[in-house]
């Protein structure tokens, strides 16, 4: 029975999967106190694909790295359904990091991480509004274009 | 009416200007309990001019970073302002976070930001020592030289 | 007198030397509440030579940076026993934040980063799991391959 938050996402067809288990000694996500880290999510879909492959200045256009980042978002938010049952149970999005796959020339890391940052606030209001941090990495692991961690103060 | 480590601040000629505020869906800081996450500065200057603008190892010297990163740090305070009204209200600066535009081979990210931490420790003391992670970046937002965040405690 | 914890590493071989301190106006570690954040430790031996120097992708091998990550876990062990007297006081790790000093087409950062991840569970057992972000950077202080900072949850 999904929660309210969750209603609203699959309104705009937004549907939440299983979030991928990591393959070794680390978790999806850990609570201390009222705070939820999230460990950082590549641009997977749904069906383990990559939204964008590449970097931001090279092969991956600001749109295509747009999407991915919204793509991050949706896996975050897997997560926190994994870890909380229940979406509604978000009190607030406290901070982004976002990471660009960018050539050394390339400088609009934040239009592409706004793909994360509006998807928090479709899903939260202004709940949803977030610290954030957005620099342009080497690389990234499975040359994802885009990688987004969160933290999450929750109920 | 100033607090007093504005007043001390501004005895060292750091005068605190209103932050900019984003053009997106994210904020320039989030509290949750006792802890303000403040979003990634980039080293404009209170006009809205790069401090430095370009990659360590290459245009930008040691000490232009140094500067740079130190503007970072003034940033980090005008949101405290903002945040807090008194930045008498800092009770401790627990964590930086320092990403510098490096090339490859710049290997004295620390160099520059020190920048950053002599400011922290010049406004507030002993209290301003914090736990700081220092790395070179491939390219930052609007081609900055030093972006740094930081976490604060907060009374 | 060591806690079971460093007791178990000891039969491990692993030994926990003094942290070395920063020599800016930063520190190795600062707590605020239950939560205790370690500075960035970079893949220094208790010597105080790189285990690893370069990058992943040119002249260093995965191997290699394994080694480096496992090393910049022992480093931050040594931090948390200099913040806590006793490693047996840390309830949970809770986030390691992994640097990879990369090439541009370097993206296997994870099976790097599992060297400190590997290390936290041998320490901690199920406690030692812990969200992960790992990421490819332009390079690194020192010119190390690895840079890894902790968050624990500490009694």
């Amino acid at each position: 029975m999904a929660g309210t938050i969750e209603q609203k996402l699959g309104a705009q067809g937004i549907l939440l999967h299983e979030p991928a288990s990591p393959v070794a000694n680390y978790v999806g996500f850990v609570r201390t106190g009222n705070l939820l880290f999230v460990s950082g999510q590549v641009c997977f879909d749904p069906e383990g694909k990559l939204i964008a492959k590449g970097k931001l200045g090279a092969n991956v256009t600001i749109e295509q790295g747009n999407a991915a980042a919204r793509g991050c978002g949706i896996n975050l938010l897997a997560q926190l359904k994994a870890a909380l049952g229940d979406l509604d149970k978000v009190v607030r999005v406290v901070r982004l990091g976002g990471f660009i796959n960018s050539t050394p020339d390339f400088i609009d890391g934040p239009k592409v991480m706004n793909g994360a940052s509006d998807l928090m606030v479709a899903a939260f209001g202004d709940k949803g509004r977030h610290a954030r941090t957005t620099v342009g990495v080497a690389s990234l692991p499975a040359d994802a274009a885009v990688e987004v961690e969160g933290l999450f103060e929750v109920a």
